[in-house]
């Protein structure tokens, strides 16, 4: 067996539904925000859609999708960046982001028997796991980028001696799990780098739609759709040079469950994808491509989506101002990144015996004795460990639930 | 970029799409033998259920897969091959087979920067050009398995010296492109071998479906349904240890369009797959799985299709009857196998000046030339070079016009 495989941290969504799983099957009633999960319903337009694409006789998708699909994805990206994409050059359909991201790293990293070679890929410390994964299953190193006070990765962090080994650098705005945006700035700053010592910047937006008015985000705005969060595409028009975007619908248009998305940016990037990707079994069925089209040519479910989350938001943000917890970052994505308090430190909670804060563990642990689901930051990474991150994805009514729990035990 | 990329080549099926839509455009009228893309409906009953699986709100699905598509798959292998297959321990759901196969390899590779490792993996000559893809792609060797006159990849070519370096073996029986079905003494050949040098043997079993009276099939039959042709898994029961087998919804039950199948076999191969899998994004829409699970339970339909391609395969073989070609192995798959007639040699055809016996790339562009798509069997390799793969998928009544226009021109 691959050695890889040993060194793999346990998948943290397997090892929460696992748990969560188990708890229901006892009958204790949970409410849910540790997930990113979208909860609410695909808009019944794009289910017609799918609907009307499943047809008697089908054939076997190609990995380059369906021509309607790359264009509807071209021109979305051009009326919410403000920025050119060329439908046959910088465009290709994915099975959904986490596809994509896992199969765009063992592209740029050079031979691994190669010891001089690019094998280090450059992630956030506090990181959706599958970036770094898919750098450990194909026998590179990860490099782990230090966040600053900002909770962005400071970029400073790529040295000479790092940027001259870096195949790849992953950012992440908005950011899951602590909803922090860059500002178009943060882009050409990596790009430059990327410039000077010729790696890739990949991007990971798959939250880019969900904002909310007054978050901060319209401080990352650029060309394109006012008050929303940026994007590498933006500081990359218009020849997308060593970068590329990956984008879904799974929070957008609450399609989790059709693993839809695409990849977009460097030509030359995009032309070796389309040469790799149809020997890799990730062409994605027509009749999802027929829902994505559908989707992503309409943004009136999108802003009824907004409204639906920032309704939910205002709720925990104003419960947090109340009870003294404090939120940073969380200016986009459905996340609420906040500090635990510090009476619910580990020495009162688990029986540790030293800790000067809260103690995201000892926390997320009592939130679940009283059915309140969160997911504890050090499970990010120590980084995190203060933290608590809050996924604001159960309806109204369920967040009130949660709000009225949380009103007497916090 | 990684090196390996530019060591693969053209992807067949990528190309053979694109220069016959090149030749659609220009309106000439083309059928199709060339590629093994079923052409008829799928079921009502499956449609069905995929529509009814489309529910208001879905989630993410996981690689695990739902417990009753687990359970149809461990039924069916149970009710077709005889062998007991529990659900949990031996069955994993797959987006198909191409992935499941891409997807395998890495898991078995050592680490490409030990020398000393296993980074080996066995090949048929003439073979599915993903299994080699993805061994390049991720930094191993193909050793080339030399084909018998049987067809059966000869099982001494693997020496101690390429055994003690193997890290996996690819079998597929019913075989693309020649029709061969192996017994079961062969697989058992297969495994003690993979237990005399500690390698895996993995089974592509996408054709298993599609078999006929007196082809010859019968001589493979085990325990399950009789006159079928054997599995890896007969002869690896009742634990699979080194043994996994591919199977896929595509044949069997017309579902290319919908990338399901399933992974059986070894129980620790299944368990490292269930932790690796979730991060991967191969994980199977939910509706997809529903309608599988529909597919998996019926085997009318399966019959029904395995009818309608034996009538067209008769028609070929008639047809080859009466001309005198000569068609080898060819007892299973919708594959016929055949020898180029030695008077379409290249040297008449394309101006080559030696050529004992006919050239495919010749015979091919002729008929081509006169509205009949067929693959030369030189495409797979040099082994098939004297050969022609004929895809008997087209209907019955465009099987009977390519018949006539065949009877003219051979």
């Amino acid at each position: 067996m691959n050695p890889a495989i040993s060194r793999l941290k346990p998948y943290a969504f397997t090892q929460l539904r696992a748990r969560q799983d188990a708890l229901r099957a006892q009958g204790v009633r949970l409410i849910n925000f540790g997930v990113g999960d979208p909860e609410d319903e695909t808009p019944a337009f794009i289910r017609d859609a799918i609907v009307k694409g499943i047809t008697p006789s089908g054939r076997y998708p190609t990995a380059a999708g369906l021509p309607e699909l790359r264009q509807a994805v071209a021109a979305w990206i051009g009326r919410r960046y403000g920025v050119r994409a060329d439908p046959e050059r910088h465009v290709l359909p994915s099975n959904g982001a986490k596809e994509a991201i896992w199969n765009l790293t063992p592209l740029l990293l050079d031979d691994p028997s190669q010891r001089t070679s690019r094998q280090l890929v450059a992630i956030p410390e506090l990181a959706y796991q599958v970036y770094g994964d898919s750098v450990t299953m194909h026998h590179a190193e990860v490099f782990p980028m230090p966040l600053g006070p900002d909770w962005l990765p400071d970029l400073n962090a790529i040295t000479p001696e790092v940027g001259e080994r870096l195949a790849l650098l992953w950012l992440n705005f908005p950011n899951n799990p602590t909803g922090a945006v860059a500002p178009l700035s943060y882009y050409r700053d990596a790009l430059a780098l990327a410039e000077r010592y010729g790696f890739c910047v990949a991007s990971d937006e798959a939250y880019s739609e969900l904002w909310y008015d007054g978050s901060g985000a319209a401080g990352a705005a650029g060309p394109g759709v006012q008050g929303a969060p940026g994007s590498l595409l933006q500081a990359a028009a218009p020849d997308f040079h060593n970068a590329v975007a990956v984008n879904t619908l799974s929070k957008r248009s609450n399609m989790t469950a059709y693993r839809s998305g695409f990849i977009a940016g460097d030509p030359d990037l995009i032309r070796v994808m389309k040469d790799v990707r149809p020997r890799i079994g990730v062409a994605t069925p027509e009749f999802i491509q027929r829902a994505s089209v559908a989707a992503w040519n309409d943004e009136t479910h999108v802003e009824a989506q907004r409204a639906r989350y920032a309704e939910r938001r205002r709720l925990f943000l104003d419960l947090f101002a109340r009870k003294g917890i404090q939120v940073e970052a969380s200016q986009a994505a459905f996340y609420l990144w906040a500090r635990v308090p510090q009476r619910f430190g580990p020495s009162s909670m688990s029986g540790a015996s030293s800790a000067s804060s809260g103690d995201s563990f000892a926390f997320a642990e009592y939130l679940m004795d009283n059915g309140v689901i969160v997911l504890p930051g050090g499970f990010m990474g120590e980084r995190g460990r203060d933290y608590f991150r809050l996924a604001f994805v159960p309806s109204l009514d369920t967040c009130r639930e949660a709000v009225e729990i949380l009103e007497r035990v916090l």
